[in-house]
């Protein structure tokens, strides 16, 4: 959920751990479990007028407020187990908190969470949600851990959800399927699990998609110190997005809450084979690089990227 | 961090556990660490304006968002270890920013906790803090396990943080020696760590004062279905507070961090010993009974206490 502008803030809170196997950096902490596995635990804030609109349905902010905090846990290769949930309003309002809990327990239900602590405060509407769940450690995705030469796969559709938000603000116009697909993915993002969990013994490297592909890619990017070659023809996109010519809502668009994951050629077999056996939807985009530098290209032809995502060496 | 009118949330929150070890309704849940241990674990948040005014020296805000967590886990018999730290503000400021993680990170100093999880997000200034610590299974503190005849124990003075609050909003003046300490207990709230350390082995139940004696010593007794007698002359008060006939900032206000405790009467004669051998601040205040009442006496006489305090049957 960290907005751009926002990266600064890292430095102010990042320092060396040491009882901890990974602090701040990755979309979980992960800190050790027993000798085979570690938690791994997220935490992420919805506020009111910046991550939803006054008035958004509470059903679908409270199903929301939990899963984007299971896609950062499932995009550490764990399973999400307990949560804990801090709530801020203005006053109590009971038809809310009524939608509001039936959506997040729905949620939880659907990934097998269990909520087991809470804290209500008065202040501006804001929900915050803590997630906890476990992951062998030798098979804990890092976004430090993509290798060269290694296949990148996306789960799901990307762009649906920036879609949304542009219809529901009435800067787009789309057919009434897409409309209503688009805010689907915007208020109640499907998360992949079953695809996630089928191919992550497979994998190196993984991260969930909230800031948009390029920007999230590029965070896997900057951590592994590599590069990428993606294909823009193989970036899952919409039909109807693309017809439109509004690729770059897959590109730049946040809240897909889809799923970057790297694994080595090695392993592109095997995953073709569960793709076509259990129906998987995974596309593999591209190709991990020495170069440290995201190269987009279409028809052979390089895409200039928006400003600040083409090249990730250490700053 | 709950606020009274908000009690009527839990109702929305509280569901049956069945992986978690002890879900809502302490000042921490409680989950399996090992055979012997247990992790607990806590969540709050502090809003501006509501929880700290509008100006309020951001070092100190930083020390007290990881404060009021520390408590909790402190109140469950557990020692904190690691924490996490999701922050909304409406835009960066690097100077606010220095100092608020100054004072984070000098709390988790004091009481040994590793920062290893963080998200920022735009929205009104906001701060909510998760910490994680351990504690053995066979010496934790509930809520709901005071028993009959416990003697109750009161760590530090009350009253203080609420007296501050009050000369701050000029509701109340002091002199200046008052003031300072008084303001000082609002807003950098010491907690006890040593003494709870040294007397939990003993204890049988325990929760932090954050909404005030009477409310938080009735959160214990709901728990554990039993009532209780304390005498006012042994509630820790301030001099001047007594004097100045503002007792009431003792029983009802919140924000204290100390801790109530409550052990067996048989462990009454160690605990003393420890009181004098480590110069612990710890005061006797009552004992438990089995009328499902909280009596508060002077000289013999009970006090009327605010509506919703004296009666405790489950509703």
């Amino acid at each position: 959920m960290m907005q751009i502008e926002f990266k600064i803030i890292e430095k102010f809170f990042t320092k060396n751990n040491i009882k901890a196997y990974k602090g701040i950096g990755d979309d979980a902490a992960l800190f050790k479990k027993d000798d085979n596995n570690l938690w791994a635990i997220s935490t992420d804030t919805l506020n009111e007028n910046v991550h939803f609109i006054t008035n958004t349905d509470p059903y679908k902010i409270g199903w929301k407020a939990m899963a984007v905090n299971v896609s950062d846990i499932l995009a550490m290769g764990a399973s999400p187990m307990f949560a804990l949930l801090a709530i801020s309003m203005p006053k109590p309002n009971n038809d809310w908190l009524k939608q509001f809990s039936k959506g997040l327990f729905e949620c939880c239900k659907e990934f097998n969470v269990e909520l087991i602590g809470g804290d209500t405060s008065r202040g501006p509407l804001s929900i915050n949600v803590t997630v906890l769940g476990d992951v062998k450690k030798n098979s804990v995705l890092l976004r430090s851990n993509a290798k060269i030469e290694d296949d990148i796969w996306v789960t799901g559709d990307l762009g649906l959800a920036a879609l949304g938000l542009k219809i529901i603000k009435k800067k787009i116009e789309a057919p009434t399927v897409i409309t209503k697909k688009s805010i689907q993915a915007l208020e109640k993002p499907k998360l992949n699990q079953f695809t996630i969990d089928k191919i992550k013994s497979f994998c190196n490297a993984a991260i969930d998609i909230s800031d948009g592909f390029v920007a999230d890619l590029s965070h896997i990017l900057k951590a592994s110190k590599v590069g990428a070659s993606v294909h823009l023809k193989d970036i899952p996109i919409n039909k109807w997005i693309k017809k439109a010519g509004q690729e770059n809502l897959a590109l730049y668009g946040g809240d897909d809450y889809q799923t970057i994951l790297t694994a080595s050629k090695k392993m592109r077999s095997k995953i073709e084979k569960l793709i076509h056996k259990d129906n998987l939807h995974l596309s593999r985009v591209g190709i991990i690089t020495k170069d440290k530098k995201l190269l987009i290209s279409d028809n052979g032809k390089e895409i200039k990227l928006k400003k600040g995502f083409t090249h990730f060496e250490k700053k």
